[in-house]
């Protein structure tokens, strides 16, 4: 069977580049006669791979040495629990509430402290970034979602919270475009959208803020265990941290974050032009707040909603069915979708509307 | 340069058929056009991958269906908290300190209620599994470390806890053997060693137990989570997952755990053999408690011992250095090193004595 176009919201699709140099180094590493599946975590050959992949988030990201870089496990639903429990420690904390994922965020902050929702979408289906954000004064932090994957919504501005650490879940969009990653407190994603497979969490943490982190936690429930020991306390995930940087070295190939964020802008312009040609597509996101990773849409009545993700699935289009809790459809078309694949989904979208709009 | 064989505590060897399965299927999983790294976890071809993964450990290892298993993130080391703070909620537990992985439990274990010790080799540098075990009553649970990699030993029968559940870290000999898996209320197990890459972590739990379970916990810290969502609350690591479905089928094909059981016998009985056909290598654990995983051993000096991991690792024997702790050799036999490794091992072994002995 021949390849398929995966626009499913995530585990993403993957560079075919990148899976053919791990396809060809599996059984040998480097030529080291044995595999990253196998070789110790303490061995040299892994120190290159991991301290690799850590300095190349760097540099893409353009992060000082005030920030740790950690490789964890668990997802950002982890994140969402180990966040407050390591800061906010009975406080109050500003969550921004934007869709299913910022609403598990706070779900989970709660067991911890006070959470202030600065703002909400809720109101309109979270088909857009809230404006007029109120801040609590002495917040441990501002937590926000960089990108909705369910409503298809996406920061354009990062709020600014002055001395408060600004805390971002940036699993479905991290590195799809040039931001300050200086403005962050503490970054988190998930790799399995833009930045790897599944299996392997990325923190970007600035390092003073473990002076204010929690006591008394387990050791792997601590970042300050992470920090101290890079991601190496135990053994970590670590084919995954392989193709987190064979992902980096992609990206710098490709010319770097900027480089990305230029492909990505034209890819999400092509599907939102089709949608926007006529009323046969209706995009759901509010225009301004509209995500270039994914791409939400509904089509003139629920049959034809069916017909079309049916039709695109026979035609190697796979995963365009919106997410179960809002219906209609959704392209998730991150990093390493490539320009050719979006070509395919708009021909097949202009294709559809000709036969039935 | 040839494949090495690898004798490190972990990450282990994995079968060589295991791995050129994976490598052939990378790039298009079962003919679907998509690869393992990148398809969906709400798909059903990962529906079948995490399905026959799980219906291979509970067939292999007799499991009824009071028993849930899971596929968890965090390695052993994340269990350590997990199963006091679910389980101890301010009570007591039972601990057998067997040497450095016993005691990373009982740290953690000590934030969430008392911790008793049952029972420590820690007087001869845990060279031995201790007898005559002091239970305190109405103990949460009583916790084991079914192989101590350091030391070098394993248990060979388990402890009578009557109606308290046994807990067993078996990170590093699951599968080495057949057990009775009923006798215990939770197993868990890094993947690492014996059914696995790292980033997985096996953790097979009596349902029952859940009534038990503390409440108030993170979502992803609750055990409760993962048995109500079949390790699916959120994304799964997918590959290492896969990997493991690959392992369970590899057991399966050499014959169940028992046939396992008889060429681990025989690879660790080559291995004492020769340690013990005379008093150049002398095994530092007591003999009943020998451990067919990692096999420790001394030479009549440490210039020797040096000497001896430094031609071994010439000759592409990979690993044989004693952990940092205690010093020495250790080899480790996992489940997926070969008879042939083990023999090029002994015949090493041999040689070496014979031009310094």
């Amino acid at each position: 069977m021949s390849r398929k176009y995966n626009f499913y919201a995530g585990p993403a699709v993957l560079p075919r580049e990148v899976m053919e140099k791990a396809q060809a180094e599996l059984l040998d590493l480097n030529g080291i006669g044995l595999s990253i599946l196998e070789i110790s975590h303490r061995s040299k050959d892994f120190d290159e791979v991991i301290n690799t992949a850590e300095a190349k988030v760097r540099s893409l990201l353009g992060l000082s040495d005030d920030y740790a870089v950690l490789f964890l496990q668990g997802g950002a639903s982890t994140q969402f629990g180990l966040i407050p429990m390591n800061f906010l420690k009975g406080g109050t904390a500003d969550y921004v509430n934007t869709g299913a994922w910022a609403k598990k965020a706070i779900k989970e902050a709660k067991l911890f402290g006070t959470v202030n929702v600065a703002g909400s979408s809720e109101d309109k289906g979270f088909s857009y970034i809230p404006e007029n954000l109120q801040f609590s004064p002495g917040a441990a932090y501002v937590h926000i979602t960089s990108n909705e994957t369910i409503g298809g919504i996406q920061w354009q501005e990062y709020p600014d919270t002055g001395d408060v650490p600004l805390v971002a879940d940036m699993s479905s969009d991290i590195m799809c475009r040039k931001i300050d990653a200086n403005l962050f407190g503490l970054i988190y994603a998930g790799a399995q959208k833009n930045i790897g497979p599944a299996g392997v969490t990325l923190v970007i943490l600035r390092r003073d803020l473990l002076e204010r982190a929690a006591d008394g936690l387990t050791t792997m429930l601590s970042y300050k265990t992470h920090v101290d020991k890079g991601s190496m306390f135990n053994t970590p995930p670590c084919f995954a941290i392989y193709m987190v940087k064979l992902m980096m070295e992609w990206v710098e190939a490709q010319g770097g974050v900027s480089a990305i964020e230029r492909i990505n802008r034209r890819k999400a312009a092509l599907v939102y032009d089709t949608i926007d040609a006529d009323d046969f597509y209706r995009g759901t996101a509010r225009q301004v707040d509209r995500s270039i990773m994914n791409v939400t849409f509904r089509l003139p009545d629920e049959d034809l909603e069916a017909r079309f993700i049916k039709e695109a699935t026979a035609a190697g289009l796979m995963g365009l069915k919106g997410h179960r809790s809002v219906g209609g459809c959704r392209a998730s078309i991150y990093n390493s979708m490539t320009m050719e694949g979006v070509e395919v989904l708009a021909d097949f979208m202009r294709t559809f509307r000709k036969r039935h709009g």
